[in-house]
């Protein structure tokens, strides 16, 4: 957690969650640029001032809320799949608390604020792109290794590239991010988890054998 | 063309030309609700009264700007590709033209206008969000329609689910995209090109032989 957090006490703690779940949805429809102090203000029923004392400053505060996102994202995606057994149902799991997430981040207004974060970020330099770049970066790191896992339980082929397969998942949560919410495609659900199912047959020690049955 | 063009003489369309190449700059930085009157008068160094001889509102101007940036599209992705024989080999070409475009795009200082402009305007209904999600839509369907071709041609198996293939496309598409531009991924020409290669290989009317090779 930030420092900025250490002389919370529980109160203001409370309030500061509050306060950013409030901001979580405004920068869900609005994009991280588009969170301003006075719309925030209003939706908590705030004064401006009562805000700045949680929060410094407006890059502090939309730094918070990409935390807060993508700690939401550890906590629903990544970290229940490390429950399951290391290999190709840790990975699995993976995939399907992903696909979970992307539909609960669809009922926040605006959609997946991290996705949205990168389109809007990617150009403009400084300390949030900065925290969202790194974040997506541990991420796929995460997947890559979950991979490896697999290669190592033999549950893969060795020689499988970790890290091809690790961006085919991601462009794959991508391309339904999109046909679901700009398409709004009803077939994006089938091709998600025919896409998804497809990678991890063609990853499997024994795919040659699978694909001449 | 827009029915508001009727009456253009060409020294007008040229003027619009040079509006329209500034909107598309402005609109690949900041989205397309940044693009405002003002700054694009400043970048033109016309008055604001001059660019509204030329685009009755703002949301005309936004229109035009998508219609430019879809039409350039079609002109050096879909258009070129039509030239190839149809089947794989105009399915490849388009590919090559989209990951070329791609780059293209990326010099513009912001990227791909059209896939930030479906991720900011998905929770925005209005005639923006209908002609993107329609010129998308056309998009997909040509892919769909030139995999079909590709089965007819014999170069495919009879029975592949040519939406799904279509779908596989978009998604690598959107990967090289946000590994490109926002992880800066050395390697995500290596992932496309790679990812591009086996969807068509398991398309292939002789994929069970070619994968026991």
């Amino acid at each position: 957690m930030s420092t900025a957090l250490k002389t919370d006490t529980s109160k203001s703690s409370t309030t500061k969650d509050l306060i950013l779940a409030s901001a979580l949805k405004i920068v869900s429809v609005h994009g991280i640029e588009g969170l301003t102090i006075g719309e925030l203000a209003k939706s908590v029923g705030m004064s401006k001032s009562g805000l700045f004392a949680h929060f410094a400053a407006k890059d502090q505060l939309q730094l918070e809320v990409l935390k807060r996102a993508t700690q939401h994202f550890v906590d629903v995606v990544m970290r229940p799949a490390f429950k399951a057994p290391r290999g190709e149902p840790r990975l699995i799991q993976m995939t399907e608390n992903w696909f979970s997430y992307l539909n609960e981040e669809s009922s926040l207004p605006g959609g997946s604020i991290l996705i949205a974060a990168s389109v809007e970020l990617d150009d403009r330099p400084g300390s949030l792109r900065d925290f969202v770049q790194q974040a997506q970066r541990d991420l796929i790191s995460n997947v890559s290794r979950a991979t490896q896992m697999a290669i190592d339980e033999g549950h893969f082929k060795a020689g499988l590239d970790v890290d091809q397969f690790a961006w085919s998942i991601y462009s794959f949560v991508l391309g339904y991010h999109h046909f679901k919410r700009m398409l709004n495609d009803p077939k994006a659900e089938t091709f998600y988890k025919h896409s998804m199912e497809k990678l991890m047959e063609a990853a499997r020690k024994d795919n040659v054998n699978a694909s001449s049955k």
